[in-house]
């Protein structure tokens, strides 16, 4: 019965009120949580990033609508993604794209069923008008499948996931850079060792070698503004420097490829 | 159960969470919702459209608290509107306005018994002293008949919806210009046709004539830069220009008379 | 079963919406329930004094989680605290200095059962794996003597309340600046008597003396620009000039000595 709400509305306007009216309205039992509606306007990537790092801290059986959709009102599809705990909606343009990567099975449905939209859907606020009330059905029971037909074609991200190259070499990318400057990467537990660095494995991002992979910030084997590898709060691996921002010091930013070597 | 919060209290302070204390401390089952505390401080016109732009959405039985209060601690009445879904409650200074121009019926109650209120009534803090506690009254099933005596003369907002002048044109406003520019007016479905402008009817705001009136933003009769009507997600009519501000590109804001000829 | 929050971790991040979704995981049925995000970073007595101001208005029953922890993954210790109406979950490093001296009795406890926490608690992040954990715990029935032993030596602020000096002299402190520039201190009406001053009480603060108290910000024996007492809405003294700023009009901040004479 929780439904949670993502967006790049702001806070100032009428946007994110109507869209809570619109939950509620289709399910008055609902309990309604914001994560945040300060996604940068029409940011997709940032986005499925800030929606990654914190569904997973929800209860099973919760529903999160995720609404960054610079292409309302075009032919974009809207979609919702069942998996075995959680439930999201919204549109399909690669915001569901690291929850793919992330989720052990899914289902991608696509919204046609206009009996659980608004009944006069606008061309410019499907937040409140499709997004909204079918996360309301979806939080009272209605299954996906009955909101329209299963998508195998679904918008994922391009760099969702950390690739093989033919050379062995394991490339992966900045997908965040936090208010620290510390750079989130799409490395995960599956891809490489949770263990410290060693035996031949090690990365380069721009330039710049890493040879440690810490568990903890501070380490008393730190050299001053050495760039460390780390695995930070949102389950990935981060690449930070103690007390500095990483991304200034390394001169790099979201995108930025980061090569593996040894794993 | 459902209690909505709309101030100009900004977040940094303790003011929303006092409130929403106050709200619960009267009815613990209320789910709290907001819908924003960045209304311009004391621009009470500007609550008065984000809660008209965002009430309709929520489920009968809501009951929203507005407090854009200027004159709190001076003699300016404060009041709880009963319509027959919505319950509102907060100063009686325009602030309900638009809502008293949209909903069919409607009864105004001045806030006298102070049975309902904090025990101590501060002078500077009625949304957490009046208001809170008597919304959460409401929410538990207080009817608003017991809150105080019934009011004819309460407070409208000059420009709440448009006129018929003696030469027979409807003259308008802007009553809300949106992050985009885009110039919402007190025009409802009520007030003209929503098919599309023809038949000689059309539009002047600000020495220009507009003569078109799209149900969409794209259009491809498009010439661009021009403006044009449109039926906006707040169900009145806005007043456009596709990729582009409307405010800027016709020299208009808020308050600015539109007259619609041949309606 | 309602879960406050109070943090200085913004909103634009993940951090505020993956500590939801913990109290939720924790606790399903608790109501979670912002209170402000915006403390500035780090600022420990800022959040001190807005939860101080706040948490009073809540129902007996709630649970608060306090989270302004520059101190995070060092050895500070993490507390729980119950007092007969509230309980108060966070950091032990000052965050609950000023509910130490507004409450009449209360018990701190350290969170040392690992039982309560995340699975696998972060280094950076004991919000979401910590905190907010345990006060879905908490939210739900679980006693604070089940989260550890009972502490005697917890952390209080320094200026948490005024003392009476050897001069007979009673000095407290300015604790907030609100942004109207009214300066509020930590006296209380247990420290000096509620009704206007005379009879040879008066305070001097920052070179200036007061020798006006009064239960209203409108007077008629007005002085403009001339700084006077007022009890304030979050139960404290507030030195305030009428229309003015009186941080600015005496030169004072946080922290500022305030002395009264004759009390």
């Amino acid at each position: 019965m929780i439904v949670t709400l993502l967006t790049d509305f702001g806070t100032r306007d009428y946007f994110v009120g109507a869209m809570k009216g619109a939950v509620l309205a289709s399910n008055p039992r609902a309990q309604v949580v914001d994560i945040t509606h300060e996604i940068p306007a029409h940011d997709i990537e940032a986005g499925a990033f800030t929606l990654l790092a914190s569904f997973e801290a929800f209860p099973a059986g919760t529903v999160h609508v995720a609404v960054v959709d610079p292409g309302v009102g075009s032919a974009r599809r809207a979609v919702a993604v069942e998996t075995r705990g959680h439930t999201f909606v919204g549109p399909d343009n690669g915001v569901f794209g690291y929850v793919y990567e992330r989720v052990e099975s899914f289902a991608v449905h696509q919204l046609t069923n206009e009996n659980y939209f608004r009944k006069d859907v606008s061309t410019t606020f499907h937040g409140r008008d499709v997004f909204a009330p079918v996360a309301g059905a979806l939080s009272r029971g209605v299954a996906a499948e009955e909101l329209g037909p299963r998508l195998s074609d679904f918008v994922r991200l391009p760099f969702a996931r950390p690739e093989r190259r033919a050379d062995g070499v394991l490339e992966g990318r900045v997908i965040h850079v936090d208010r620290f400057g510390n750079c989130v990467t799409n490395f995960t537990p599956r891809d490489i060792p949770v263990e410290p660095f060693g035996r031949g494995m090690r990365m380069k991002v721009g330039g710049f070698e890493i040879e440690q992979l810490r568990r903890f910030f501070a380490d008393e084997r730190d050299a001053p503004g050495e760039p460390f590898a780390i695995w930070g709060s949102a389950g990935l691996l981060e690449i930070a420097v103690n007390l500095d921002s990483a991304a200034r010091r390394l001169g790099v930013g979201r995108g930025q490829a980061v090569e593996v070597f040894g794993a």
